[in-house]
This record gives C-alpha cells, structure tokens and sequence, in this order.
C-alpha cells in the first residue's frame, strides 16, 4: 500500500505500473498480484483508507459539543492533514471523473460519508439544534463539498487558522441548522 | 494548448513528455518550445483559461439579480461543464500540492477570483443584501472551497439538479448574508 501511494504520488495513476510497485517495495509480482490483483484495487483500498479517516472525525457522537464546533474543528484538522495524502485523495477525484469504474468507487465512499454525517444531524435534532425542515441529504453533500473544497486548496491552511475563520463557517452553517 | 490538455488528461503530467505533445498536435519541438519553454508554462496557460472560465461567472455586475440567486446558478452550471475540463482542474489542484512552482500559480489564480466574488459582495452590501461584519476574504474562500468541492465530485450534478437545492444552498449563503 505505501508502495503504490508513492508510486501515484510521484508518477501518477497512469504512468506507474505493477512493475513498478513490486520494484519499489521489493515484492515479488506473484506476491503484489495474490493481495492486489489490479491498479484498481489498490486505488479502492486508498479510498477505503481515506474513507476511514473521514468516519473517524465523523463517527464519534456529538457527547456535548455542538454541531457548529465539531464541524469548525473538523475542517481544521482537514488542512492540517499531510499534503501528499491529500494531493492522492485529490489526484483519485479526478480520476473518477475520467474512470467510470473509479467513479462508482467514490459514490459510496461518498455515500457512507454522508450517512454519518446526517447521524450527526440526527444527534443535532435531538438536542433541538437542527430544524427538521431541511433537506439532510444535500446539506450533508454540501458539507462534503465545503471540506472536500477545503481539502484540495493548498493555501487553505493560511484561512482555516485566521482568528475570523471560526464565526465565518459558523454564519454558513447557522443557516442549515 | 489543446494538445496538451489530452496528454495531460490522458496521460497524467508526470508520464506526459514535450515529445509526446509535439507528436500529438504535429508541431516541430521548436514550435512548441517557442511558445511554450516547459510544462509548468503549459500548466499556467491552462490555469490562466479555468480562471477566465470562473471570472466570466463572476466578473459581470449583479444587475437586479440577487447574489443568493447568483450564487445558486453558478453552483449549479460548475456541475454541467465537461467532465475531462473539470478533470483537469481538479488534477492541477493535486499537483499543487506536490509541486511549489504549480502552488505558487494556483495562489494568484485564487487571490484573482476571491477579488471578484468580494466585488460581488460589495455590491450586495450597497444593495444592503449584506451585513457589513462579515469578513469577506474568508467568506469568498469558503464559497470557492465549496464551488471546487462540487466541481470535482463526479455525482454532483445528481444533486445540484434536486428540486431542494436551491433552498438548502440559499440556507447556507443567508447565514454570510
């Protein structure tokens, strides 16, 4: 797996081969083949990788904390993460948009994503901090693509940490809930 | 220029060679070398044409139309452009954040399009559409994060074209409002 994800990150998809892989983590082909048997899989388990890091951050019940602050802190720590694991999660985007086989891959990533996030809109009605008249769903989706957005910006560290950054995404989001 | 977006989308940057973009649009090295000395000027020049595209959106004045409804239709038309164009954008992005040179040129392509959507913001406020405590610089990053974010999630046109978007999206926006 590191293997291939310096392989993408330094050549791309497209010009690493399995050849390549097996030469840098000195595997045998054979070996490589009996767990990954193509470019595909091993692309599947960085999305499954990315994937739990993201239901990480979002599987935790709210436990006291509004929704507002767990959402501010969240897309922090999401440009704090380290640039070449971004850039692949970023790199497999655009793969999807290109690969169709790819593309059904991040639909559900996508869409386990979303469910956990409208557990936490859930959590948030509840405690009467939601109203119950919006479209979860596409709040959720919109969510996903402010951070997903936040994610993809290699300048986004410079406005994520400004003092004012808090009470911006904060007026955002009050307008969901 | 056109030559080079194929191999690019193709081919990746890294396994895409200037040898490769002569043979593809049937330029002598010389030709190309002329207007374009590197790929990184190749990135730039296709940088420079998604910064056109995106000012296009944003560069005419609101004229009667409000910016929540602005804001709605330009979401919404992201979602519709070619798919390999939106690739190529969203492969950029991931590029920056490997390559300085290619962040360095995506920072001033985001300073220019921010400049334009708080020109925007301007008028809403002299349309008295808009608070005046709003910290405008972080209010246009966030709104770009979510235009890239839904620019290069390859299902995104299966919710911006839901009947509840524009109520869920308006529901966002009128809280910077």
């Amino acid at each position: 797996m590191s293997a291939a994800k310096l392989c993408f990150s330094k050549q791309g998809f497209h010009s690493t081969s399995m050849k390549h892989i097996c030469q840098t983590c000195n595997l045998s082909p054979g070996t490589l083949y009996h767990h990954f048997p193509s470019k595909e899989t091993l692309i599947q388990a960085i999305i499954f990788e990315a994937q739990k890091r993201a239901l990480v951050r979002l599987n935790g019940p709210l436990n006291g904390i509004s929704i507002i602050d767990y959402l501010i802190e969240s897309t922090q720590s999401l440009a704090d993460e380290d640039s070449d694991e971004r850039a692949l999660v970023v790199e497999i985007m655009a793969e999807g948009m290109r690969n169709p086989q790819v593309a059904e891959m991040l639909k559900k990533k996508y869409m386990i994503i979303a469910a956990s996030i409208i557990e936490r809109f859930n959590d948030a009605q509840e405690n009467n901090e939601m109203k119950k008249t919006v479209n979860k769903e596409i709040a959720a989706r919109l969510l996903m693509a402010l951070a997903y957005g936040i994610m993809s910006d290699s300048q986004s560290q410079e406005y994520v940490r400004h003092e004012d950054y808090p009470a911006t995404l904060r007026s955002i989001l009050v307008g969901i809930l």
